[in-house]
């Protein structure tokens, strides 16, 4: 008989596990549940799509009627999965019961709102959804000036798309630096001057106190300050959506996530769950950094964790999903900013005494045209001299660096070994005959001693 | 008193030597001997120079009056090293005798030139020093067809330069396809048809036989059909130069290079020689992809060998040069190739059974505008697992890619283990969520199975 599987949710971490079931077992039965309206699309997209950059119908990648059609899987929208009873294998979603051999659970994160007066006053928006970015859209066509609450990448990325539009925008961050946590400082500094210089505005070490207004938004209040506005909207991470694995009774670890095995099943009271995987942003994570957990809400991840759970419903818990240095990379008003393992305050969080090295060169070689600025951090353990994390800032060809030194990273690579092992390749219009980034590891080895 | 260090070559490999010697020890005494006259340049800017997309001037980075004001380098140009006396630790050049206590011998490569008849006609060049690209740019004025000899990354890159400036170029090439050993036949398809797209001919399997003209080059002929040119340009590859090392009688290795330990030192009948440090294109290097000797004419390696070689003739045999995987990239036409570790054939010289792994996918999230093509192709050994190699065409971004790749193999990687451990950085504009290069691993443990 068919195997039946049930995957909850239709983020990258869902559809990815339910395509890579499909690969693996041509005869099950895939059922897809999902309180959303929009499938398979990349929140990262969400301001390249309020921006017109792209479009829509692009950020979507894929319809219910293409998974039907070309493979197989039955997609249920807005039909949200209310509970799971794991003994006797059934979700309940809908008014309906559906009966799995295998289930995934990828539900995904929620947009996190400060508790605070005012934040369901209209034209308040959070940005996750494509129907988050359509009304979004609307509402700015009567709007000139906008606040941003939260200086992450998806707020950053958002105040450049804004600005791209002719608004007058506000970016409100609680912490003293953009990027907080994943990014350093001093690396931070070199983004919020370049935003800063398109005319863009921050209020640092401002947490949100308040949304103001009668019916409508009208401005906001931060650290004693108000910032009239006709649009605001948070931009302040996302929390893992525990709804089910906390019915269910699942092990939540010590950052609010799902703990789980390699092979992605959830543990009840220390004891592994057969027959349910879990992927996405609920998921808790093994730093490749440090012998510890770490959470990694990256959509790279998510589509990782979504194929090995995917293979595991459709054929048993043989794939296995590593520990993470977790890349990430924006683009943020034409300069990338880059980033890998541990930044310095995150290591310091988890007790390790980082060092760090610098470095700045060209992305092409110095008589080559058209080379840009390469701002190179790199971070070791003083005990082990591990290097456990790397950031860039560069005008272009930022991720494939930040990829590399996270093959470093994940394969335990001291500074030291760095330098005699690591290699570039060399061509006058993409790098430079000496990487920065190697100057960067030598500065590391020196502060480390 | 002052320790005398004394550089032979001025290349990547013995600049860079000079230079990191300097950095390590303030006081000693540097001196640079040069046959050359231009010093510190890239040959691999050459093509780009004689095109004038970068100036002659700014291709040599630096001149000896720089090195001297700077870094208090004595650089002496024009002045062949004709011999050196290790016992005595002399160095005879230019009728003067040079004393050392430590000697750093970077004398790099010769372009190897077929023994054919015409070699020596006028109008027939090779591509390696700044005056070559000089004379070629001189002779090309009143040139309409050009030949070019050898469809290596040079060659290839010269050609282009050369179909840039108006010029009728055919390249003729004794394998059966471009970017031969290095790189495999069906990726290398991809960069002659997209040349051929722009309008160089290429003539394959077909060994140049002769130089043809009465003083001055008239033609070429190649597998016994005549190919008439105004100038004929040899890019067939570089041997290195072993002239001070046979005298020495190092041991030199089956490639006909200088065996060497990981601090760069050379050996005599077996027996490590003291106070001397080699660097560049003439040095034997250990593969980082099978245990065994490989060679690795490549800037990127000259420099970080240069470094090891300059460090340790400051400061004795600290600095360790590693094995290598030998990343290369190059620009062709807009198009970008790249490869690491080695290529199928390579393996199979070496006796190794390699499987491979393909996938296409594009540079960018396919909804954002101007992304590019990206095929990407993995090879792995099918005894070990072990990543071996891997090679890239794309319109961007290959550069970094074969960097994370390279620190896999070097690293010792199995393809499953890549599949478990391996992340990509994320951004809609600078890649797709899942990175072409996990579908060609998958491929490649299929293949492997």
């Amino acid at each position: 008989m068919a195997k039946k599987i049930i995957v909850i949710g239709s983020g990258a971490a869902g559809m990815t596990a339910a395509s890579a079931a499909r690969e693996k077992d041509p005869a099950a039965e895939i059922t897809v549940l999902t309180e959303d309206s929009d499938i398979a699309y990349s929140p990262c997209a969400i301001p390249w799509g309020i921006e017109g950059r792209s479009g829509w119908d692009e950020i979507v990648m894929h319809t219910p009627e293409f998974y039907a059609k070309n493979r197989r899987i039955d997609v249920i929208t807005g039909t949200k999965a209310e509970s799971v009873d794991d003994a006797a294998k059934t979700v309940a979603a809908g008014g309906k019961t559906y009966q799995y051999d295998s289930l995934v659970i990828a539900t995904g994160g929620r947009v996190f709102v400060p508790p605070i007066p005012g934040a369901d006053l209209e034209n308040v928006f959070i940005v996750r959804t494509v129907r988050d970015g359509k009304r979004i859209q609307e509402a700015l066509k009567g709007a000139s000036k906008v606040v941003v609450g939260g200086a992450g990448v998806i707020g950053l990325e958002l105040a450049v798309s804004l600005k791209g539009m002719g608004k007058d925008v506000t970016v409100i961050e609680m912490m003293d630096q953009v990027i907080p946590r994943i990014a350093d400082g001093d690396m931070a500094r070199h983004i919020q001057e370049h935003l800063e210089g398109m005319g863009i505005k921050f209020v640092m070490k401002a947490p949100v106190q308040s949304v103001d207004g009668t019916g409508k938004v009208s401005g906001v209040t931060a650290a004693g300050k108000s910032y009239p506005c006709d649009v605001m909207i948070f931009a302040t991470g996302i929390r893992a959506n525990l709804d089910i694995p906390k019915a269910l009774g699942f092990d939540i670890g010590q950052l609010n996530t799902v703990v789980v095995s390699p092979t992605l099943q959830p543990y009840r009271r220390g004891r592994l769950v057969p027959d349910i995987y879990l992927a996405g942003d609920l998921v808790q994570c093994q730093s490749a950094v440090y012998p510890g957990a770490t959470s990694s809400q990256l959509g790279s991840t998510a589509v990782k964790q979504g194929r090995v759970a995917g293979t595991n419903a459709a054929k048993g818990p043989e794939a296995q999903f590593g520990p993470v240095a977790s890349p990430w990379v924006s683009v943020i008003g034409g300069l990338q900013i880059a980033g890998t393992g541990m930044s310095k305050s995150l290591a310091s969080w988890y007790g390790i005494q980082a060092a760090e090295g610098k470095a700045e060169g060209l992305t092409r070689a110095r008589y080559y045209p058209g080379g840009k600025k390469l701002m190179v951090k790199v971070l070791g353990d003083r005990s082990t001299h591990r290097i456990i994390g790397a950031q860039i800032v560069a005008g272009e060809e930022a991720t494939g660096r930040i990829e590399w030194l996270t093959s470093a990273i994940v394969c335990g690579m001291t500074a030291e070994d760095f330098l005699v092992r690591a290699e570039t390749a060399y061509c006058p219009p993409t790098s430079m005959v000496r990487d920065p980034i190697f100057d960067a590891v030598e500065d590391l080895c020196r502060n480390m001693q």
